[in-house]
């Protein structure tokens, strides 16, 4: 609004953005969670200012995600309140890959012309829903129109010390290989999305089990933190495909992952729809990214006490290779052939 | 990339996008500060695993901004250094109207299709030299394909305590109301960008001051410090207008503002484009947002050391009015009108 626009439209329109934001604050505000972790930062100012004041202790994690209409989901296949959901638990997901307490998230949303207040009220939903459920406050944000849907996520975690974090660059020959969960239910869910003749020799509870797997999907922080604790020696979540992402482990690390193809844990449905749409089930387990399961590479000693530790939260841990000396990543057959598979890019 | 994918063309694909980011975080890397500030977050891991890990200390300020082609910027008028600068500028500029110390940034960033590697390095060097001129560290961030040109920003400030930043709602009956340096150029820069004839009559480098008033914004990071420890109640920073800014404290505070539009420091060049456009040069500069000034109230013993320790900075701190009991904001003309503006709406 300037010299030449201004008026009772503008002051209309700055009425209702002032309008949504309250909306918007208030819907996240109910996030605001009655359990949060000791380890989080105390929060002496929330949203509404021009900046949050926490006062942390320790050391703090941040992750910021970006999450784009026709990039990272499809607003028509995945609801507004999924989008929310998904877009903070892969957020989160980051932190659990570094064994933090979530603490605290901001939200920058650009929003296309046309997007219902009822839809991005139901965005915030998702984001608050998910907030509320690992203990995670959220603390500002900004908003904007934008030509598609966009969600910046920024998430700060934290631990007692930087050394109680685990990163990428400390796998060493002798580790085993370990993911939880199982993988490949994101994609399967992603090709039934988009490919719904695929689900037809799927059952109802199969196929919705990985439709939810894609649009709704998990951030194992519990997990994070217990493997942590319990020595992980590197970890990183499963976004990109468990191939590209042991890669980035090796690389960080200076070692070489040698993985067996027949240990990795596939989610059940994934097979079925792997024979119908005729592709390899174990190389679409083994590409297909947002799982967000946890890679993670373990002094072999530390394994049982972890698949113990992680039992207990009712998610399995499974060993599905070792760390050798060297450099890349290998996903060998019960054959002696390799799996080929590329990772997930996102600028295509 | 994924079962029906996978293939030479992808693996390309995903070796750009990691040549990519492997430069653009070299390129960040080069801001890494030598001058950072003893209160800024000790960092323990940078950019390049799942999270950034810092140890801060004291209290922390965070705040994020989202800017987008078409809306907050042109990407043809611009050009992508302007657009990189301006970006994390107007981030850090919520820090100092905090009076915390810049510390930390993390960068989103939504790539059109098109948008050339020179252009994203053009960009990233233009973060990096905001971010090397207020000693702030460039610890991580995502990227993405996207419809147009997007940056979201999230920065952090570090102060000795919560006590020590300054919010917008302590404006107390009896403040004064007083400015940093000059307002109305942002608006009047961007109007001569959209209609490059209004400048006409400008001397070229009044014209060049108003352009880059409107591209390359000055953070006030030492002015809003020096404000917080000289006893600033309230501040805020001037992105939405005067009028509009001036608003969020009256209603924070739960005063009213009331201003003389004759005191309102208008910059050089504004009132000439002001004639040629037939506006009121005072709406402008009072209407117009992006400005990045800060507006802040402070008891009227503690004007004069603000005004001397800005100029310190050779930043004038000018009193434009006072904090009344009551609501709202007037800003009155010298014969007794009102002058009637409203705020900048980013959702238009």
């Amino acid at each position: 609004v300037g010299p030449d626009g201004a008026g009772s439209d503008a002051e209309e329109a700055v009425g209702r953005e002032f309008r949504l934001i309250a909306k918007l604050r208030e819907r996240l505000a109910r996030s605001a969670p009655a359990r949060r972790s000791p380890l989080a930062a105390k929060v002496a100012l929330g949203s509404g200012d021009d900046a949050a004041i926490t006062v942390p202790d320790g050391a703090t994690a941040t992750s910021v995600d970006l999450a784009v209409d026709g990039v990272h989901f499809r607003l028509e296949t995945a609801g507004a309140r999924s989008i929310g959901r998904k877009a903070l638990a892969a957020a989160l997901s980051d932190l659990a890959a570094m064994g933090a307490v979530a603490g605290e998230a901001f939200v920058q949303l650009g929003l296309p012309e046309g997007f219902a207040e009822g839809d991005c009220l139901e965005l915030a939903d998702g984001l608050a829903e998910v907030a509320a459920e690992h203990g995670v406050e959220v603390l500002g944000g900004d908003i904007s129109r934008a030509p598609a849907l966009t969600l910046a996520v920024s998430v700060v975690g934290h631990a007692e010390s930087p050394e109680a974090l685990v990163r990428r660059d400390g796998a060493r020959a002798g580790d085993v290989v370990c993911v939880t969960g199982e993988l490949g239910g994101a994609r399967a869910g992603h090709l039934l999305l988009e490919r719904p003749e695929l689900g037809s020799n799927l059952a109802a509870p199969v196929a919705s089990a990985l439709r939810a797997r894609q649009l709704e999907p998990e951030p194992r922080l519990a997990a994070g933190r217990a493997l942590a604790a319990g020595g992980a020696s590197a970890m990183i979540d499963i976004s990109d495909g468990l191939a590209g992402d042991a890669e980035h482990v090796a690389r960080a690390s200076g070692v070489r992952l040698e993985l067996e193809a027949e240990r990795i844990p596939i989610m059940p449905g994934v097979a079925g729809l792997a024979a119908t749409a005729d592709v390899d089930p174990v190389e679409l387990a083994a590409s297909g990214g947002e799982d967000y399961e946890l890679l993670a590479s373990i002094p072999p000693a530390a394994l049982e006490p972890a698949v113990e530790a992680l039992a207990g939260g009712r998610l399995a841990l499974t060993m599905i290779g070792r760390v050798v000396s060297g450099e890349g990543v290998a996903i060998t057959r019960a054959d002696g052939s390799e799996l080929e598979v590329a990772g997930y890019d996102q600028l295509r």
